[in-house]
């Protein structure tokens, strides 16, 4: 399996090679690949690692449960493994190699169509508000492009989808503290495709729509409960606050296999706690051209670094995942999603 | 006129002697001083290095202008270099110097006493919540503590009073991009003072809050309208909205002085726009001690830099003075505060 190191995006661009299961849960861990949909794919590719290491039902339950620890809240991880390892269980040893790849790649490639379908979907929505509007402008946060999904993205396939069909936008790119996702990777997948877009920090977003220069926000998902509460990086919350505030649509866009169908209140997600180093340092090129990492908050003071929260059903203008957009709420996601078959 | 060099805190403690106006325009510009009240005695102080050098009318017109120019949203600047101006074009030019020097005293001065008063008020708000707390949780935004205001701080010096009174308190420090006065000043203030606090990032706040972990919000303020409205540091805003959405008092400290009663809606308030760069790199400690500027945004991609938002006085629970706390809006402002001299 190979993976872009995300961690050095957009200053160097690495393909490192993932060949054991550990390889895959570290990668996951250390978000060198991150992002619902794809840490659901390392997971699904994780599970054929540890089936060509050692095939017996031991060993795979145990490389489930690694890769599943490595990171808490995003569904799709989990849903990911448990799918392989699924199909696994219900083959002999001796064909479980196989069988696990074929899995790994439905899964991977299921992930492809439904964020090809979501920006289908998203597109019309862009298109509606171009209607009236010279130029529509996005808000972002966070990175939910193709990095975060092995092609598309979830809240970015629209942005991309509409600037082809020659739709006037612009994006608005939260930095994303701490991990500068919006910054580093969104900035990045957006010049790369030519997508008109500024940087701002996360504190401005308020501002802006306060003023009337953001006609819509978007962003991803890590985990939507069946009530329609998204959980998502933290500060989606406090740019759906503003978006309602100011009358300012906003959506979340994730594959339906996002939704957990098993949880009602957002409350309940188990919220990541990650290192304080991820906010006391930076890294960056210098002058000359180096990678390097400063502190950037005194040392005798200690940080609080939480990865997402949870935005409310009632913030939340639509879901959109591959099925078209629905109301956040339990009888519309019933109605259009529940009877359908989730992938993974 | 001497001054702390904010722009290397914490990682440098450096004084800088002011002698000239243009140094005083130039230390307010690049934010060696910053802060509200702070900028405003570096106003009225450099009115008087102003006068040192030449005490013609000519020269003390061109020098306020000057001044005023630096920074356009806090009211207190273009305060205390008016009152200076004014004092001084009242005296033959033969006693301008020893004036300007004795005017900027008081200016600076009475900030000391009505932060010391603001303490006081804001002081007896968290005792009330400790009555029913085993910590009191504040959250603030930016830096409004001594550094920000000659002595004691805005939003900060209720904390400081209370702190030493030894009421249980906890601060959380929003990081504040894309300066990180937070996580550089207010931090580093805290932890000299040996306030219990944590750095967190801007993005957290609105999480914290609905998981019970916020008791207040207080911050300072650049500017407040006549109806209320309060300008401050950018993603002040959003902090409120999460207040209000989940039952958190949002307080706003500032002097009387910075309640600009020529201006009704927030909406009305310039809000600066500084260089892209300060969101673009940032500047921290290497491992090896030296102090290193890095890129932390790709090369090909724009940013926006608003410094301020305002804050619709709806949010805010109630301000706080030196003429001790009231609630946001134009008839309890005009009863507490309007028939008060206000300083400078």
């Amino acid at each position: 399996m190979r993976v872009i190191d995300q961690t050095r995006l957009p200053f160097e661009f690495e393909i490192l090679d993932l060949v054991t299961v550990a390889d895959a849960a570290r990668a996951i861990r250390t978000m060198v690949v991150r992002g619902a949909p794809l840490i659901g794919a390392t997971g699904a590719y994780g599970m054929a690692l540890a089936a060509r290491e050692d095939s017996s039902t031991a060993h795979l339950e145990h490389a489930a449960a690694m890769l599943k620890a490595t990171r808490p809240t995003a569904v799709d991880l989990a849903r990911g493994v448990d799918r392989v390892h699924r199909v696994l269980l219900a083959v002999a040893p001796a064909q479980r190699r196989e069988a696990a790849f074929r899995e790994a790649a439905v899964v991977s490639s299921a992930y492809v169509d439904q964020c090809h379908e979501i920006g289908r979907h998203g597109m019309e929505i862009i298109r509606e508000l171009a209607r009236t509007r010279q130029r529509v402008h996005i808000l972002t946060h966070c990175n939910a492009g193709w990095l975060a999904t092995v092609d598309w993205g979830t809240a970015l396939s629209p942005v991309y989808m509409a600037h082809d069909e020659g739709i006037p936008l612009h994006v608005w790119v939260d930095e994303t503290r701490p991990r500068n996702q919006g910054a580093l990777l969104t900035a990045f997948e957006l010049a790369a495709h030519g997508v008109p877009h500024t940087v701002i920090a996360d504190n401005l977003g308020g501002h802006l729509m306060q003023h009337g220069k953001v006609d819509m926000v978007i962003v991803g998902a890590d985990r939507v409960t069946a009530a329609g509460d998204v959980c998502n990086k933290v500060g989606t919350y406090l740019k759906a606050l503003a978006a309602q505030d100011n009358g300012v649509p906003f959506y979340a866009a994730m594959p339906a296999s996002t939704i957990d169908w098993s949880v009602e209140a957002g409350a309940e997600i188990p919220i990541e706690e990650r290192s304080a180093a991820e906010l006391t340092h930076m890294t960056g090129s210098t002058a000359d051209g180096r990678l390097e990492t400063i502190r950037v908050i005194p040392q005798g003071s200690p940080a609080l670094n939480l990865g997402f929260d949870v935005t409310p059903a009632r913030l939340i203008t639509a879901l959109i995942t591959e099925h078209g957009p629905c109301a956040a709420n339990r009888s519309a996601m019933r109605d259009t999603y529940a009877n359908r078959a989730a992938n993974p």
